[in-house]
Parts: structure tokens; sequence; C-alpha cells
């Protein structure tokens, strides 16, 4: 990369790039890969061509949609304003729901459904999120915490959006502990009724999705109280607005949360409530019911079918089960965000030069690649992990057994992946923009808002600073348990502790040279074994804190609290390691060679960041070893560099979605940025700004009269 | 920090906090600080109690400003739409301006003078910006490129804002290469003008602050051609708009760049030329210039008074010199921003709690004090390496001789300082926003914003990938100078280098206990040690890859670029830390203490971050030594904790500076945060949408008429 400032032969000619070298730029790259973008497409999407057309034609629905669609004149949709994008994305679920009742039961249909969702989630993060509320967490508070009749009664009508909910959780005051919720659920035996209540300033609901102005109900997390005795949390349906008039009912408070950073598309608000009556039935009862006689009953409903397989007091745990799904969900949505940055960094960089055309493109810097392609290599870790663990939690949904036997897993991975990859994925974001230099701060090329939009992701739903400790006391407890001669479940998230003795083993050997880089299995083991090491120094030093400077056990935590940040991505990365190997295992033969080498630089890139570890916890690293690892980084970048365009031209996402000019698949992006531009509203292409009379003569030409006309 | 998922036990009843309680903690936290804030704040501030009084008037000043200050009815200022935020920031220009003018030449009102824009600054990002693209970047071409002469005629004008200038460097094409820039200005002998042309679609100028909607001119970088020959890039003053009407000159194609991440107020602008005549003497000549006759003169002008003492080919260097003082705006702007958001941050911190009353505030967290005590110690290193710097080139600039003497050295250190600290900026400003959970997402509490702003500082001016560069290949020069048994300037950046052979020796020293972890002038030594040993090993690699594989010496280079990137910002931090040091031994003595434990965790994290480097490059640093440095780290932010504060008051933001209710001053955050939302526009207050007829209704109400009438 040349230097920015300009050297004395700065003054010499060079022959300037023209606007149609990035379209040859493309095709070279393209030419060049060795192997099927198509294929991988198709393998990315988890199923045959049929699921590729079913992608296709929602696509295409969505792209010739007037509302569906960022059509917008006098303008681009980066230019649309809250109010316009609130109406904006209500419009899109409107007609996505419309659309979505039109299909049939056919499984074209259905998939063609579940497509359309997932593109419309594509091209709109607020779209998303409007749609996740409603179809995700509050159609699933029936599923997870209603009894089955419940269930049938509202999640038909929630689908069918007449009823809009919303998810009625935080509080001002609870940060990201539940324990201090306030809002009160006092049962009334006289009315057969709860009487909802805000307590206070700080029991006032808020960040609600959905709750600014369109949700009909929430399910609310409220205190119940029966007879003065506090009977704990529980979810409690309270309706909201009337569905005809969209007016607020008697007794509720609730408003727009305002200004935020990104989603300016959803309406998160907040709420409070004044003596509320709802009825007793709106209460959610699969696992614990206030009878009519305000006698409180845990434990399944009698007519519940899992009643036989659950023990009452597994159940009492299981009604906390809801947050693990929208913590998988969580993480489903960033390769999402993420994947669509780097087709736009990678296809900008694959022809960017600094300077004339002799220059090399961008993304041949070291540097450049370091910003793109562990990231991009990362990512595929998380589908492969995110494939893994929802065909998990969908067994263990479907079987109550399954449920109980693996919840407390589930817990601690859902946590750990929720926290690594949201990490990870805004630094990811960064990255690319940082990548991008000055273009990525305009709207227009997408990144800005796709930052803006993700900077939610790290402390909503469970922030990652809560996550990891989650993650690591239960890998703590479980290596107890391993050292006391206890098993683990193979295929759970702490598999490889049964062989902790021999790993254990390992770490004092004496340096080896690794002769082969490129063996996954081989790069998988030293990357359990600095887990295990890891967590057992940190074992040790919690216990030494306490035994020697008697520290409380929560001083010694705290202390330790870095060492939990760390461990719980690296040991979140076993995870996404063994997904990742299982695929390039797997996949088609002519994929593997590719998904091969994007394993082999997740896994060296994982170690090289953890590279300080590697010393401290192993003799096996000694500082040579290091060194070897942070170059065989940098080769792995150079494998995977020649077809970093057709990887990302793999995600198949098309220019409309993408919504960057820059990144046009054609190429031919600095002439629609520059249209961009030209078309923006306001005074995008040469008039006279509105205020010019009033802020910009008076000083420019004072001595005109109306300049300085009277003013302050 | 507690469980975000409830456990069992989260049923149980709990004391919530109240609305008062932050209030409370706020007092309790100032109460218990072992300095005056007030004193070290007049420290800060560089002077006496005249300086303070001066700071305080002009605060007041734009606090009681209708024009100044972001009084708006009907919401916040954060919900200011684009159009809306153009007009404000130039009214506040103007506003400022007109004050400008009232003030007279004496002591104290020339210091109000400069206050009042240093405030103002504070108070808006996009006010900043456009202050500075006039006020320094173009009037500042006139004294580094202008003759004498052509500063005098012009500066005036720029100063009084009758005439607006912008800065016309970027191109489409030139990313940060300036070889690449293809405007021409053909000198036309027979009208005695240039004709300012811009050939195609890559030569468009972009991103040009002030050219979207206010320059009147702008200081063009163009290639001048002679009778069709090259002559090199020059700066030549094109008038872009009337004064009087604001309308485009002919010729001149202008429009807005259009939607931006951040900074909203500024117009950042493209520009394009077609045969535009200016006068011969628009040329910026004082380093080179066009005769009347078509020659070519390069060389100081004889009537400049610095001839006698610069050489004509120093002239030719310094002609590049403008970029220096570019680059140290920008960093300059960096703790103006990052104080800001630590000041939120840190307050809310101290009184945000996990739960109930009986928890700590979240800044006794490790992970908390980890993401915002570093950030405090490094921007107090910022603000000390600010204060040499600028010293020193206010040296340089008054003294031609001195320029040529420091320019190389002055260069290398700008360009690495401008990309250490603006990336750590950046970081600082992310992890502000993690520490602060769901609330950051909010654009009243003001962090959102500061991040949008911010995002363009790590690549704007200067992409850092390319700063880093220059920084190492100049500390490599210095390195090969001395080993031949060359001298460096000891005041220069590499000062360090003089003791080289010692400095070699200690490498290979056994690895000694650090008894004293609080000797900064030992730590300073480990720091400037690291920077030495892994110069050298870059010095080493970059050769033995040309030996050894055959390797291009570019190729060699990009192989490396990784390490680059660490070594130029390894290297800042000893200036950093240097100058941190001497302002320990020299502030008033009642605030060293507070300076000393600053310093010395700004170094303990600047070692530990490295801890990896230290390790592979020197047998001094076992891994059990790094370890305890980790430990050190924890420690020092344990000493700060109790400060952190008081450290943030001492910064001495106004609230209304701030806009972010939950750091106000007084701690009565929620209450102002909430009446914040309900007073934001359109739907904040329980309004029904205006949409809800087309949008919500036919979902939620199919059966009314209305809803369901002819839409699409």
């Amino acid at each position: 990369m040349d230097s920015s400032s300009p050297s004395p032969d700065a003054s010499a000619a060079a022959v300037p790039i023209t606007a149609h070298q990035p379209a040859i730029d493309l095709a070279a790259e393209r030419a060049r890969a060795d192997f099927d973008p198509a294929a991988m497409h198709e393998y990315l999407l988890g199923g045959g061509p049929e699921r590729v057309a079913a992608k296709k034609l929602a696509y295409t629905l969505i792209e010739r949609d007037p509302v569906l669609n960022f059509f917008h004149s006098g303008g681009h949709h980066f230019d649309l304003d809250r109010p316009a994008l609130r109406e904006k994305t209500m419009a899109q679920i409107r007609r996505a729901i419309e659309i979505r009742q039109t299909l049939t039961d056919s499984p074209a249909d259905q998939q063609l459904a579940q497509w359309l969702m997932v593109c419309m989630c594509e091209l709109s993060e607020s779209f998303s999120m409007r749609l996740f509320v409603s179809d995700a967490l509050f159609a699933r508070s029936f599923r997870m915490f209603g009894t089955p009749a419940q269930a049938r009664e509202w999640v038909p009508r929630v689908l069918r959006w007449e009823t809009i909910g919303c998810f009625g959780m935080t509080e001002l005051g609870t940060s990201s502990n539940l324990r201090s919720i306030a809002t009160t659920a006092t049962f009334d035996k006289r009315s057969d009724a709860f009487i909802v209540h805000t307590p206070d300033l700080m029991a006032t609901k808020v960040w609600i999705g959905a709750a600014g102005e369109t949700a009909t109900h929430t399910s609310c997390l409220c205190r119940v109280m029966l007879d003065g005795v506090d009977c704990g949390l529980h979810w409690i349906i309270v309706p909201l607005r009337d569905p005809e008039s969209g007016r607020l009912l008697p007794g509720v408070t609730a408003g727009d949360i305002g200004a935020k950073a990104g989603r300016q598309g959803l309406d998160n608000g907040w709420l409070q409530f004044t003596h509320v009556r709802v009825p007793r039935t709106n209460m959610l009862s699969r696992w614990a019911r206030v009878l009519p006689d305000g006698s409180f009953e845990s434990g399944l409903a009698s007519d519940d079918p899992a009643r036989s397989q659950v023990s009452s007091q597994a159940a009492a745990t299981l009604s906390y089960a809801g947050l693990i799904p929208e913590r998988l969900e969580i993480t489903r949505g960033v390769p999402m965000a993420v994947n669509q940055a780097l087709t736009i960094a990678i296809r900008y960089a694959a022809y960017r030069r600094q300077g004339p055309t002799g220059n090399p493109p961008i993304l041949d810097y070291v540097t450049v690649q370091a910003a793109l392609l562990p990231s991009l290599a990362l990512m595929h870790a998380v589908m492969a992990a995110d494939g893994a663990v929802w065909d998990r939690w969908t067994r263990m949904e479907a079987d109550p057994a399954e449920l109980v036997k693996g919840l407390a897993d589930m817990h601690a991975l859902s946590a750990g992946i929720k926290a690594m990859v949201t990490w990870r994925g805004s630094d990811a974001l960064e990255l690319v923009r940082r990548s991008m230099g000055g273009h990525a701060y305009s709207k227009y090329n997408a990144v800005a808002d796709a930052i803006a939009d993700f900077g939610v992701m790290t402390t909503g739903g469970g922030d990652n600073y809560v996550m990891v400790q989650q993650t690591v006391r239960y890998l703590l407890g479980q290596v107890r348990k391993v050292a006391k001669g206890g098993k683990v479940d193979k295929e759970s998230s702490v598999g490889y502790l049964n062989n902790l003795a021999e790993v254990h083993a390992s770490l004092d050997k004496p340096p080896t040279h690794i002769s082969n880089w490129s063996d996954l299995d081989s790069l998988h083991g030293h990357l359990v074994r600095l887990v295990v090491a890891k967590t057992a120094s940190l074992a040790a030093d919690l216990q030494s804190a306490a035994a020697d400077t008697g520290a409380s056990q929560a001083d010694a935590w705290n202390a330790h609290l870095l060492t939990v940040c760390d461990l719980a991505q690296l040991h979140t990365a076993t995870y996404l390691s063994r997904a990742f190997c299982t695929r390039v295992r797997t996949a088609p033969v002519a994929l593997r060679p590719v998904l091969h080498d994007l394993c082999q630089l997740y896994l060296l890139d994982t170690l090289a960041r953890a590279g300080k570890d590697l010393m401290m916890t192993s003799t096996q690293w000694p500082a040579q070893l290091v060194h070897e690892l942070e170059a065989q980084v940098v080769a792995s970048m150079r494998k995977v560099r020649p077809r970093a365009v057709a990887l990302v031209d793999a995600f198949g996402f098309p220019d409309f979605v993408l919504k960057s000019p820059l990144a046009a698949m054609d190429g031919n992006g600095y002439e629609r940025y520059l249209n961009m531009m030209k078309s923006a509203p306001g005074q995008g292409f040469g008039g006279v700004p509105e205020y010019h009379g009033r802020e910009i003569r008076p000083l420019t030409a004072p001595w005109t009269k109306l300049g300085a006309g009277n003013r302050m």
C-alpha cells in the first residue's frame, strides 16, 4: 500500500484507473476461482436445487413488489427518516403476512413462505426485528410457557397478526438481572382476575420491541402476588391497544423509545400499567398456575401430554428455557448481517487500488486480508454451528425428556455462542468499515447502517458480560465432575472433557514441531488442550485466591472476570470448530477443499489470537512455534484470497438486498454510487440550500440588506 | 455480575433500587475521592484560574444562546433530521463567527473567542468539522502553500467567513494515493489563466467537507499542465459559488454527498469542473509558481522571508508538510469525543446495579473497569502527547530551519499518533457502548451519535493502514542509521534509539523479578526495549525473506504488514508514555499521585496488551512474569477505580454539552431519560401512529371495511 501523503515523486504522472476497471477486475477474480459458487450456494442453503429455486423465487417476489422492496421516489431508502421507515417497515410486514396467508399448505408454498420471511429479514434488519418480536418471541411464549390449550387459542391469531404481540420483560431497573422485576400481578379472587400494576418509575418496561406503536398485546413478566404472598415471576398476557382504533386501553401508558442508533423501523417502546385488570386465564400456565380459589399450583398441568415424562422439579427449571431459542435466533442473525457486509467489502477490495492501474487491488495486502478473510472463515464456522445447535434444540423441543437432560448444557452453550458470535460479529463489521476507507462512511454503501443496526446485539437478549459467566460456571462444574470420575455426554458442548487426564498429560510434553499445519484434527486438538489448560488454571487460581488471600468467592471470581471472558469464547470456539470440521468431512466432495481451507484459517486464526495463552499454559508452545503459527495464518489467508470473490458470490445476495452500489455484481459501482449522490434528497445536486438566506449569506454577503435583516 | 436468565431463586422477592439511588451513589463516589477535581480541571486546561473562568464564561454564553445551544421545541436535538441539522449547524457557525467579530483584541476577549470555538466543538462534532474545514484546512492552505501576499489577501476574509473554503483534495479514484490525482489545471498564456478541468468520473472530487452546500471557494489539488508538460500537483483556488445568491458558478458541478453514518450537520460534497477559468494568481505559489510567460519556477519566492534559510530542494519537501497539522488536529479531536463518552459511561456505571440495592455498582466489576479505566488512562496519555507535539510543531512552524530539520520525524510521528489514537479511540467508544448495556443504543444518551460521528476518523485524513507504514519505514531507517554509528535527535520520537546497543544487550538477560511495579521509568524502559526488539526482529525478517525466499521487497513488506501495524502503535506508545511521565513529574504536587496511578495503568495496560510480544522477543519475560503483569493491571485499575467519578468530573463537561440524561451531574437521570422519551416527536407518548389505518388495522381488524379497502 502506498503512502497517503505525497512524496516528491507524487508529482509524476501516472495512468489513473477508469470507472470500467472494476467490472474487468471482478470478472478476472471470478474466472480464477477453482470451485463452483453455485454449488457452494446450494450447499449453504442446506438442500437441493429446489431450495435454491424457492429462495430465488422469494427474491423475485420481493424485488418486484413495490411494498416489500425499497422503491423510493426522490432518493435512496437510506435517506428515509424515522417516521417514513416506521411506516415502510410495517407496510412490509403487512404485505408479507398478506402474501403468507395466500399461500397453500403445499410443501412448495410452505417453503416459499419460509424463504419470503428469510429474504425480507436479509433485506431489512427492522423488518427482521418486528417479525422476530411477534412471530418468534411472543408466539413462542405460548408454546413454551402456555398450556397446549392456550397455545391453540392464541398462536394462530398471532401468526395472522390479528394479535400483534410484544415481549414485556425488561424493566428500567432490571439491567440483566430478572430478580428485580417489580411489575406486580395481584390476584383478585372476587373478579377472577389479575390486577397488573407498575409500582414506580424503575418498574417501567423499556426497550420492548413493538410496544411503541403497534402491539395489541404483551406477554408481560410479572411478580404474581396471592393474598400478599410473592409467588414468583410469571408471564401474563395483557391487552394494550384496541385492535380497531389502535388506541391504548384504559390503564395502559405506552410510548415510543424515540431515537435509536439503528433499527429505526422498529417501534421499541415503554409500558406502564395502572391497575389493569386481566382475566386469570391470561396467565401462561404450562409450568405453574393460579386456581380460581387463589391457590398456586406448580408443575405441568394435568392435561399436558409431557406430564408423565417431566418431574415437577424439572418443570420449574424448564420454565426458564424460553431464553435459549432467543439467544440462538440472535446468533443466527449474525451471519445474515456480516455475510452481506463481507460481500460488499470483498468485492470492493478486489478492485480498489491505491493509485494507478499497475498497483494491485487492496485485497492483496495482508492488512486487508486480515480485516476480512478470518471473518469470512468465522462466519462459515458460525453457520456450521448454527446448523448443529438448531438440530439439537429442535430434537430437545420435541421431547421433554431430552429437554430436561440437555438443558443445562444447552443453556451454557447458547450463552457462550451468543456472546462470542455477537462480539466477533461486531468486530467483523468494524473491520469491514475500516477496510473500505471513507466510502463506508456513506450510508449508501450499506455498511454504516449495518453497524448501527448491529450495535444492540452484544448487550440485547442477555448482556455478553453476563453470558460468558454462565458458560464458564457450567464449564468449571463439568470439569469438577469429570475430575471426580464422572462422565459427560459426548454430544454435549463439553464432550472433549472425557479425555481430561490424557489432555492434561500432554500439556507438559516438550515442544513438538508441527509438521502438518493442514491437519484440522491436530489444530482442533491444540485448541481443546488450550481450553482444558486454561480452565484448570482458572480453577486453581480461584481456589488459591480464596485460600491465600482469604478473598470471598465473589471477589476472587471478580478478579478473574477477564479470564472468564476469554475462556468462554475459546470454549465456544471448540464447538464451532467441531461443527465446522464435521462439515468439511460431510460436504459434497467438490466443495471439501474450499471448506477445508476456510476451516483451517478459522482454526489457525483462533489459535493465533490466543498465542499468548498458548505460551502461558503449555510448554508445547515456545515462542518460535507461535511465530510459525502467525506465519501460517498469513499463508492460509493467501490460500483463501483467490477464492474470496467467489465465496461471497456463493452467499447469493442479490444487489437489491445488498443496496451497496460499490458492491454491485457487475462491478459498475462508481457510476451507480455517484448517481445515488445526485439523487439524494434536498440539496443533492447543485441547488441552493433553503437556509442560504438565513445562515450563509449574512456571512458571505454582509453588504446585502436581506442578509443583514432582523435575526438572532 | 449476576445471571441474566432467571435461576430458580429468581422468583424470590428483592428490594429493587429506586430512581433516587443514583444521586446518593454519585454523591458517595465524590465524597471518597482523594483529590480535588477542580484542581485537576485547571491543570488539564493548561493554565491558571483565569483560563478556567474564561472557559466557564464560554459555556455560559453557549448555554444561554438559542442559536448556539440545542434548544429544540417538540423533542430532543437527537431527533433532528438531516436538513434540520444542516441548518442548525450552519446557524451555530454564523452565530459563533458573529460573536467572534464583536470581541476585541484584548487578551481576555481573545481567550474567550478561543474557548467559544473549543466549547462549540465539544458540543457538536458537525460544528467542529465545519469550522475545521474552513478555519483550519482552508485558511492553513494559504499559510502553508501560499505566498505571504496571498495569505495576507485571503486569510482575513476566510476568518470572517466572507469566503467559505473547502479542501479539494480527494478524488473518487485516489484512495489514499495522491499520485493519481487527475484534475488538471492547464495554463492558458493568452488569458493568463488556468483552465481547471475534471477529465472523467474517477477524477470527481468527493467527500469534500462544505462543498455540498456552502463553500464559496475551494483550494483544489490539481495537476498543473504547461504546454503539455505535467508540472506536478499544486493547489489552486477555484471559486465555486456566488457569495450573494449561493448559486454555483458556470462550469462548476457540485452536490451533496447525501446520507452519512454521522456528522449530518456537515455538508460533505462532490465537485466536477468543466473548463473553469481561474486567474494565474490563484495558484498558491509559496513553493513553486507559474510565471506569466508560462515558465515554471520552484523554490521559495524571492520575497519570502524564509528564503535564505531553506534550500530549494528542502522547499520541495516542505510543500507537503501541510498534512501534518491536519493529522494533529484529528488526534486532538479524539479525547474531546472519548472523554465525554467516558464521563457518561463512568457516571452511569457508578450507580447502575445488576439487581437490588445490595449488589455493587457495576463499576466494581473487573470487566467494566477493563472496558473504561484503561481508556481513561489512555486519554490522559493522549492529552499529554497532544500538548508535547503541538509545542514542538508550533516551534517548527515559526522557524523554517527547525521545520526542515524536524520534518521527517514529525511526519512519521504524526502518522503514528493519528493511526494509534484514532484506532484506540474507536475501540474505546465501542467499549463504552458495551459497558452501558441497552441504554447506549438510545440516541438520547449521546454515545450512539458519538460512535457514528467518530467512525470516519480511522480512515479520513490518511487511512490508518497507510499511516502505520510511514511510521515504521521511518523507524527502520533510523535504526539503520544508529546501527551504523549515527545519532538521532534526543528530542525526536526515536530519541530512545541512542541507547540501541545497551537496549539490545539487555534483551537476553535472564528473567528478573520486577519488585516495583509502580516505577514508571522501569515500565517505560520495558516498553522501549520491546519496541527495539520488535524493530530488530522485523528488520531481520524482512532481510531474510528477501535472502531466503527471493521475495521482492514489496512482497516481504506485505507479508509483515500485521507486525508493522503493531510496531507502529507500540513505538507511538513510547512517545505517549514519555510525555505522560513528564507530566507526572511536572504537574502540581497534589495531583502527581493521581496522574502517577493513571500513567502506571497506561503503561501496564500497554505492556499487557503486548504480552505475547514480550514473551516472543525477550527472555526477560517468562510466562509467570506476564501472568503477574496481568494481575498488576487489575490491581492498578483497583487503585484508579475510587477516583473514577472525580476524574471524569475533572473534565468539566456541563450537562448541556454531554446531552446524556443518564450522565446528569446530579444523578437524577432515570426521570430525565423517561421524560426525554415522552417528548420524542411523532408517536412518543401514546398517540395512534398516522399509518395505523393503512398498515396495522388491515391486519388487526380485517373485518373493518376501511382497513380492507383498496390498497396494495
